[in-house]
């Protein structure tokens, strides 16, 4: 499938400790495990000319995978717009981390998408809740990470339509770490590990994770439901 | 409980069959019988100065409720954000007939809001589908209408928290006509009838629906919850 | 796949309507569109010893579907259990038509299951309500079928995990006729029509959903949960 | 309104640390904070005749409270029968603790209710997950008890209606602590803590919870649905 994974890419330019762990950024990495899956996957970044987007590009896109931090403001109005109009025609949407501040998340939320967070070095622990989903496919119990940026409830989201990892924080919080929703004919998938000073996305169990849901995520061949004036389907009495 | 009832008032304005029905405009027929049930109702409409919203009045409201249909865009996006902050501190937000391609619905929503629709005297019953849930109390099995517009499926919204009503139309189509959602610290009602040619708001199962509505939406007294930055609760191990 | 229908097999030997339908059974109809979508099939019966059911028989299915009517009560309860402990261990269920009152359904939902009904050749027309749904691949906005028996909202099931299909009959009613649910590692989907008289499993749309709902009941490979006593992952503090 | 507290009771009658601790019961303590709340507070337990339970005493409860361990399986089948029927008439059930291993929550959920299990004083946090929810109105973001039991993920129960709280252990487990349902006409609130060697129910907020959550149990005057056989609401069509 073709996957268009989208990065920030600014931490990579700044913190020599975060461009050592990622040397082709974030995005990079993502990319990489992917394309060895066997996908076809582009990368896009902030400062690049519209981040890297494109309505073609987009239009040809199965799966979007989203990670920002810094900047989520420099994200054009336009572009979030074209982002959720095709979520909503059926691409999935993958969003990383500190991406649930994004103009995208939390414009397909409706919430503020608000949290708790330190950055301590706590250990992580993702529980699986729910042993019947696809994203959770090879796991076991949970996955463990030595050191996380912590993220704490109350998160501010809607009610997911399926709740599938919790994370158990060394500094004694919690946190719904892996959420779905659907929004119009598309998916998305909240996963929350990933902060850009520690080496995740080289964890081979969140790997797997991110593998599994790209292939949930991608868009069911169903039909574009239509919209507007129906003449009537039976024929409607006459009435005083 | 302070009520506030919103209403874009240009129908009562140009249609002297709406006026007819509505002599003092939807909002005037719903702060009516919103007021013999004991509340506290002041009502706002769209060509009032800041569409009749203030940031004192949206503070001291309890529960608001949005009647739109040919104007959203003219609602100004400053007080469309207003009103959504305030829906996530804890305000209650009943969104009636038309009002599901309300800016303010469709930002808490995260959707299109789309929808099939006709004109042509359908009669509309109105299906219990959760007899646990206090906007129903006492209802019977359905509600009948002898003509209202039709709303069709699929209608693009996020699956509902809880599924109150779905209604059968007479030209052969369904809707999920009465949906609730939690969004941050406030409770939203989602409410299909009400095209302002018929009388739908003065059926007195209508206005029972209404009044049990608002008292589900009234904020709980809960604590609002806090975010940001956390020192943690436990001690963390220090790690190489 | 390995797939199991099982049927209770009783108006096909005594109205002759109904074998004239369905000559080798409604089991025989369901097997026959199946194995030409390249499954393995095998079929079951009431009146067979242990209702054609064996552990190593449930062992080996990837997913069983249930049709029954007028002798759930002599479905002997051991079989029942048998079946439950095989969805919670990630057997996949498709419950059709009147089975919404077999002992296997009710069992898994802890409700009465009861609804209104109909035997008088009400039209049904059966919407999409999600889209994204792989078990809707490849329908249009609705599935018509001419004549069926009616089914009538309030249906006493807990809410579904997602609604699929809602049903507008030409009695007046509606019902919630596509519903799925997740117990332990399994995955359940009720769907709606199939009364006796009618050809309905005959009918293209219908054997489409059946062919569908196969491969989203199938178990995903996600490893089976553990339970019981454990020792902890962390140290805890001695506490006075 | 009229609350029965039901309560195993032989925790109290083996285990002097358990007796020390409620000299009265758990039934007994619970009884005593609810009828200070002004309830109407009865209480029954597994070794009086027919566990303390008859039809009438069933017949006007508004509220059940259920609190099992060792003798789930003595708990005779007639009378979890009973107290299905009652809930899906509208009676509201809270169970408590160990009680999602009793008859009546497996039976109202259809699963197996296992879990992960440790008596080690492992320190809990319940965060508060809904704060819309009347039940947690009056907490902050968490109720801290110093020693429970732990109960760990995976819960074997279906995705909650609503899910409230979410505990973390300080041996490094998380759980589902707080969880709602509704079956019929009739709501369940499952709440985790309550190890009778610990003096949980003594706890303020603990109490301030059950307080809140009998009253968010109790039915709402609804109707009762109706079932069964029925006339068409519109003429139907003959057909060929």
């Amino acid at each position: 499938m073709n996957i268009l994974v989208w990065n920030e890419n600014r931490h990579e330019q700044k913190n020599p400790k975060v461009s050592e762990i990622y040397p082709e950024g974030i995005h990079g990495a993502i990319k990489d495990f992917l394309t060895e899956a066997g996908h076809n996957v582009t990368t896009a970044t902030l400062d690049e000319e519209n981040h890297g987007l494109s309505d073609h590009l987009l239009n040809q896109t199965d799966v979007l995978i989203w990670w920002g931090h810094l900047a989520h403001d420099e994200v054009k109005d336009e572009w979030v717009e074209k982002v959720q109009q095709r979520v909503l025609d059926g691409m999935g949407l993958l969003v990383l981390h500190s991406g649930h501040f994004s103009k995208i998340f939390k414009k397909l939320m409706g919430t503020s998408c608000d949290l708790k967070w330190r950055e301590a070095d706590d250990k992580e622990r993702l529980w699986v809740i729910d042993p019947t989903h696809p994203i959770v496919s090879g796991l076991g119990s949970y996955i463990e990470l030595k050191k996380e940026e912590m993220y704490g409830e109350h998160f501010d989201i809607p009610a997911p339509d399926e709740l599938v990892f919790v994370s158990w924080f060394e500094g004694g919080e919690v946190f719904r770490s892996g959420a779905t929703y659907k929004r119009g004919r598309g998916k998305v998938f909240y996963f929350r590990p990933g902060h850009e000073t520690y080496p995740t996305y080289h964890n081979q169990e969140i790997q797997m994770v991110i593998k599994n849901a790209v292939n949930w995520l991608k868009v069911t061949q169903t039909n574009q439901p239509t919209y507007g004036n129906r003449e009537p389907l039976e024929v409607i009495s006459k009435k005083g």
